[in-house]
């Protein structure tokens, strides 16, 4: 399993991933999933995936082959024309693989988020389904999840707000969201790769990877379990008020 | 969809519910999934159901014709034995149902929790499966959720201690378990029922419906919103340190 989000900001997007992959209980490993096609001074695509390593593996393997030689993201004129590059990557794989994963019962199974900026245009955030369609972030829903969704959602749905929410508050949102989710699920697990992308500068900047004995992660950590906790035990007290308990 | 958690304390225990049933997205109805078998000053069952609501209706109305026959979780001499009895009644459902439900593509899809206590005896939580087989919760693991589960479940994770938590304190965090996940998930919604069940009580002096609407649970929302910002503020700021991103 895997955990990924992006979460876009008036000042930038932030993008944070997990790197545990598992087939199966008793084979796992430290697999990074996040993904950088940067041209510095003209281009940043950051790419995260879910799903099947093998098959998310050969889109970027794809994706680096073609920018290299100038072609696919490196010629892309838009975030959106990226996302459609990258659309049709997946969708080259699923030519090649997918029969022969359904005829022995998987799935065709990738999905990728992509934060993009090219000099001139607008900075935005896509997920791209295995189908390879994208589907944009907005201002009412400014962050997109792959993989292990539910339990980091809550923090997201109450902490994030597009035009309040500030760059560094939305990572370590992200870090407490995949927090949240590693603690719930085992399939999911450090070391968490961050990158807090900087409108406008067509470079990264600020990335950043946490092991699971980092002390600034185990701070973070510490910190909002006791807020959590400090938070629960502040809520008013609730009154009872005799009503009858059904079927009582 | 259906959620529902239990949790034990060194006080008693807290069982919530909320009431959203759906068949698809258009028909969707206001439903009660707690159900209770008192005998006051010498029995206590509090059910929770989540699945199939024709399957957990046949359940409990079972449970209900025996219950007031003398029979069943009226006979039980033990939690365990009332678990037992949830199940036999589960299995009975199955085999006059659970044909016709497959043969049409259907799951037998039915899940219980159970808080008892009987006089002289200790007080227990149980889930029990569709199977008809019950698990009781632990004092490392003293909470049991059924239906969706994973968006109210960090909050469990993080805020409850078996011997530290009291029941006022659960009581909170049940709610806003629940209200994180009606945030997520929308087949998952008001009035919620809360039962505050204390410790050697054997009857439900506790007990409450919140609507949509209630200024109790609104002001707990709102509390508990503005408390995670706040906390989300207050973490420490991350530093990076220059390192170069993956493919950088």
């Amino acid at each position: 399993m895997t955990y990924c989000l992006g979460i876009k900001t008036h000042e930038g997007f932030v993008m944070a991933s997990d790197c545990r992959t598992n087939a199966g209980f008793d084979q796992v490993n430290v697999c990074r999933k996040m993904h950088t096609f940067v041209t510095p001074g003209e281009r940043v695509f950051i790419v995260l995936s879910s799903g099947s390593l093998s098959l998310s593996q050969s889109v970027i393997s794809q994706a680096r082959i073609d920018y290299d030689l100038g072609l696919g993201l490196a010629a892309a004129q838009t975030p959106y024309e990226g996302a459609r590059v990258l659309g049709d990557h997946i969708r080259r794989v699923a030519d090649k693989d997918r029969v022969y994963l359904e005829r022995d019962g998987y799935k065709f199974n990738v999905n990728l988020l992509l934060g993009a900026q090219i000099r001139g245009g607008p900075m935005e955030l896509y997920m791209i389904y295995p189908q390879g369609n994208p589907l944009q972030s907005s201002e009412e829903a400014p962050f997109l999840q792959i993989g292990e969704c539910k339990y980091g959602r809550p923090i997201l749905d109450r902490a994030i707000k597009y035009g309040t929410t500030t760059n560094d508050e939305a990572a370590r949102i992200a870090l407490i969201s995949i927090d949240s989710t590693m603690r719930s699920n085992i399939t999911v697990g450090p070391p968490i790769d961050l990158i807090v992308y900087e409108k406008d500068s067509f470079e990264i900047r600020k990335y950043r990877r946490f092991s699971h004995k980092d002390p600034d992660f185990l701070g973070i950590q510490n910190q909002w379990e006791q807020s959590l906790r400090k938070a629960a035990q502040e809520l008013p007290i609730i009154g009872f008020d005799g009503g009858k308990p059904p079927d009582g």
